[in-house]
């Protein structure tokens, strides 16, 4: 006898953390040229800004949040350390995050990046998907 | 013969990642109201607000960001489903995320929540800490 499995219940957002190691400090440093490589890297992942929202820290140090339409792109830059966290949230199916994740590598020029973890968020059980 | 373990990396960040399921649909497609609790969660947890930037979608659904000089607060709302993500990211040890997550969840009046992560952020080795 075969049993039906349930039948998946659905993610109303999906979630991605990055570590950038090894990162240009001058880049991590400059709160304009990381909202440039932020926005980029939405924009180039399909994204749809809203608004975007980068401060630069005394001594050093940038944070930063690019707002889009499907959730948000979250950074938070040690240049002492060449380190950046990086956040991506989405909603929907649209956002290409290799694209992403390789424009930010690739502009903050990390020599080492580890994706710590993936996660569905909002487990809606499928009937009451509307 | 005891082996001394090699010293723990110190993290540069604390991240926690909160699901809130059953809260009220009307405070969590209000983003008036969104933003004065998560400013109010925010600041009672000790953190000290830059900015705070929230949006509404339509037909519904809210997302929020409130960039601290530790990190930030991010919420992504779907009303339809009473459903809520949150993340807080912080620095430094000064930040009571239990604080801000009992505020959070009693004023989006949150029947349910799930802490499903909860991650350091940036493992420097221990001799490069400065």
């Amino acid at each position: 006898m075969l049993i039906s499995p349930a039948p998946a219940p659905h993610a109303l957002g999906h979630q991605m953390m990055i570590e950038y190691y090894g990162c240009d400090a001058d880049i991590l440093n400059d709160p304009v040229r990381m909202e440039q490589i932020f926005l980029n890297a939405a924009r180039t992942s399909g994204a749809h800004v809203i608004s975007s929202h980068f401060h630069r820290f005394q001594p050093q140090g940038v944070s930063g949040i690019v707002v889009i339409a499907e959730s948000h792109f979250a950074v938070h830059a040690w240049p002492e350390y060449g380190y950046a966290a990086v956040d991506i949230f989405t909603c929907g199916k649209t956002i290409d995050f290799q694209t992403a994740e390789e424009t930010m590598r690739r502009e903050m020029a990390s020599k080492r990046h580890v994706v710590i973890g993936e996660f569905d968020r909002g487990l809606i059980p499928p009937e009451t998907v509307e």
